[in-house]
């Protein structure tokens, strides 16, 4: 079974589970407004106005443009395929008599942007084909199907995510490696784009800041590219960092000191700084269990860093990961606006977190850990060995 | 000026010409949920909930997240960034203060998917935050700055779709002369993805069905990944195919007949099908010039084949070309519903068109060829000399 069928199926479950009737993707020329669900549910571009509609009962619907219909029987996902030429409108409303769902969910989120993906031009068409059918006022948002079904990982879904992690921890002890005082945040840039070049992975966001390089105090942190500020002893060097492999993503931050002269350990303060951020991320994944919301774990990391004298990080503990970097759906982060309800939503066995606090060391630079884990009925599990120790250069 | 600078600026001016007091592009996520107009105007993803105001007096401010800030400031594309924490709210709704203006320009479109970025859900959060202020109900679409925008190619723009058009030409050369009958399909298809990656290009649309490669009249033609077919003597060969170089894309069709023992020139039947498509299209480019109507020009190049005695293609004659294969604006299309009103929409300057009609010679398979032309103030320009004869092998 390919991904994509295995993920129909689910979400088929997951219709069941919530007693939702009907699931609509209503997309257009994907590949300049893509729909972030259609990687999960379809694999492919579609250009005409398109349904991609799933039904609790079972039924897995494709109308598409004539000229795409070959490749939705491709897909495997769909038993049935209508092609149409001149407008989507008739075929639409007639499956929807067929069908006869309560209710519609729509790729409508107000705090997923995952789940957004439907634009409001097409829900506009759509809301117009619909008034004045049995069907007017159906429409509710499909963010709880869609944050399911990103969420909960399948076996094979967890393995892609895993790989990439790998191949991030391999980037990052080659890089441990070369680099070294004197070279540029850039140099280092460049070296580990050449490292994804060589093991045929991409970057999991824009290439640009992708790997985020910050040396000492003076340097810009947050999503931007590195500059040419040098690496200097007495400077803690802070990565961010992740890959694109087989779709799936990986999201890692490390930390570097560079010794000074006589030093024999890094100062206190940074060391401090260090023991803090890991501090807070142990304990955050020994309490991510499912049936928790992700505020409740965003506090238990942010407690222990405010509680340590530093002021709290303007961003969430963690977010979700797979098909894209931020993979939407519940949040491990606090219950500010930006936010909308995704603070609020439950941890599941099943979804892939970062954790990923951070405070500023005056005089020396940020410190961000950030680490990959799956949660399981029983807890969290680190996809790889997070760092406990700052690596000394 | 980077090409974003450029485009910025462009739009002031678009504003001042369409008497458009603001344009505001609102986004989140932006590496999950892109908004077709980011490569335009900004060239970096957003990661929080982030605002983009151009205006007509030609303040470019950009109100982003704080950790985005430094990566805003440095497109030099905006002369005023804020960075914000919790919520963007305050910012935006003080900046639309001190800007007062009359209308509000946002990206929705239900004609034209590639002005249509805003989603449903962003579209309710930012009416939210404007009900109750003075600017509830300023709320207009943008597509006609956004069709405006990016139809009108700077020069800059053309030499980047001109050198992507070359590209596909020489892989074209390579190809004519790689294939032979016994091939099959996806041997070409994987010969053409060899040459990509020798000459450092990406696929223009979805890699599996870029090219399409149809040989014979048992082939499913359209936006299907090539097969098993084997070429065969008697066939028309047809190839659909594009490539993305410095973000600009080309999308050419190509024809080719594998001559039949004793064969000396392909039979009455081929050579009326090929020379009636060349005739569409040289008709069309003919009359395509600033101020017609996409839907003219759609209907001398559909009417030459619909007189010529073949059924009417399903599909439009041509559409823009640039970021995307499928650039979105006026379309050379029929007024049929799914197009909405882009064949309305008029021909203007420094727009790149394809014109590809089609149709289908039984017995021996599809003839479409794709041209790419230039729309100048003295009519339309090949960017590359079209297919004048069947390639014959």
């Amino acid at each position: 079974m390919t991904l994509i069928q295995e993920k129909v199926q689910q979400a088929i479950g997951i219709l069941q589970e919530k007693q939702i009737d009907l699931w609509l993707t209503f997309v257009r020329e994907t590949s300049a407004v893509p729909d972030p669900v259609l990687p999960l549910i379809y694999g492919a571009t579609l250009t005409w106005t398109s349904a991609l509609l799933l039904s609790r009962s079972g039924r897995r619907i494709a109308i598409v443009g004539r000229y795409e219909a070959e490749t939705a029987s491709r897909t495997g996902a769909y038993d049935e395929v209508i092609g149409y030429d001149q407008s989507i409108r008739s075929d639409l409303l007639r499956t929807l008599d067929l069908l006869a769902p309560q209710q519609i969910a729509v790729n409508t989120s107000a705090s997923d942007p995952a789940a957004d993906g439907l634009t409001h031009g097409m829900y506009q068409i759509l809301s117009g084909y619909l008034e004045g059918t049995p069907h007017a006022g159906k429409l509710i948002p499909a963010e709880a199907i869609i944050a399911a079904l990103r969420g909960r990982k399948t076996p094979a879904e967890v393995e892609r995510v895993r790989r990439a992690v790998e191949t991030t921890a391999e980037i990052y002890r080659r890089t441990f490696q070369y680099m070294r005082p004197g070279q540029t945040e850039r140099e280092l840039s460049d070296f580990m784009h050449r490292q994804m070049e060589e093991m045929n992975v991409t970057e999991a966001w824009d290439y640009d800041n992708c790997p985020a390089v910050n040396s000492g105090p003076d340097s810009p942190v947050g999503h931007a590219a590195p500059t040419d500020l040098l690496l200097q002893r007495g400077h803690l060097v802070h990565f961010d960092f992740g890959v694109r492999q087989e779709d799936y993503c990986s999201d890692i931050q490390r930390m570097v000191y560079l010794l000074r002269p006589g030093e024999k350990e890094p100062p206190a303060e940074v060391r401090k700084g260090f023991e803090t951020v890991v501090r807070a991320i142990q304990e955050a994944a020994r309490f991510l269990r499912p049936g928790m919301k992700g505020a409740e774990v965003d506090e238990i990391a942010r407690g222990i860093v405010t509680a340590a004298g530093y002021p709290e990080y303007q961003y969430a503990t963690g977010h979700q990961l797979g098909r894209s970097a931020h993979d939407g759906g519940a949040l491990l982060g606090p219950r500010w606006e930006r936010y909308g309800n995704s603070p609020d939503m439950l941890v599941e066995a099943g979804q892939i977190y970062t954790l990923e606090p951070g405070l500023l060391v005056p005089g020396y630079g940020y410190v961000g850990l950030e680490e990959d884990v799956l949660v399981t009925e029983n807890g969290a599990q680190f996809l790889i060995a997070p760092q406990m120790e700052l690596i000394i250069i």
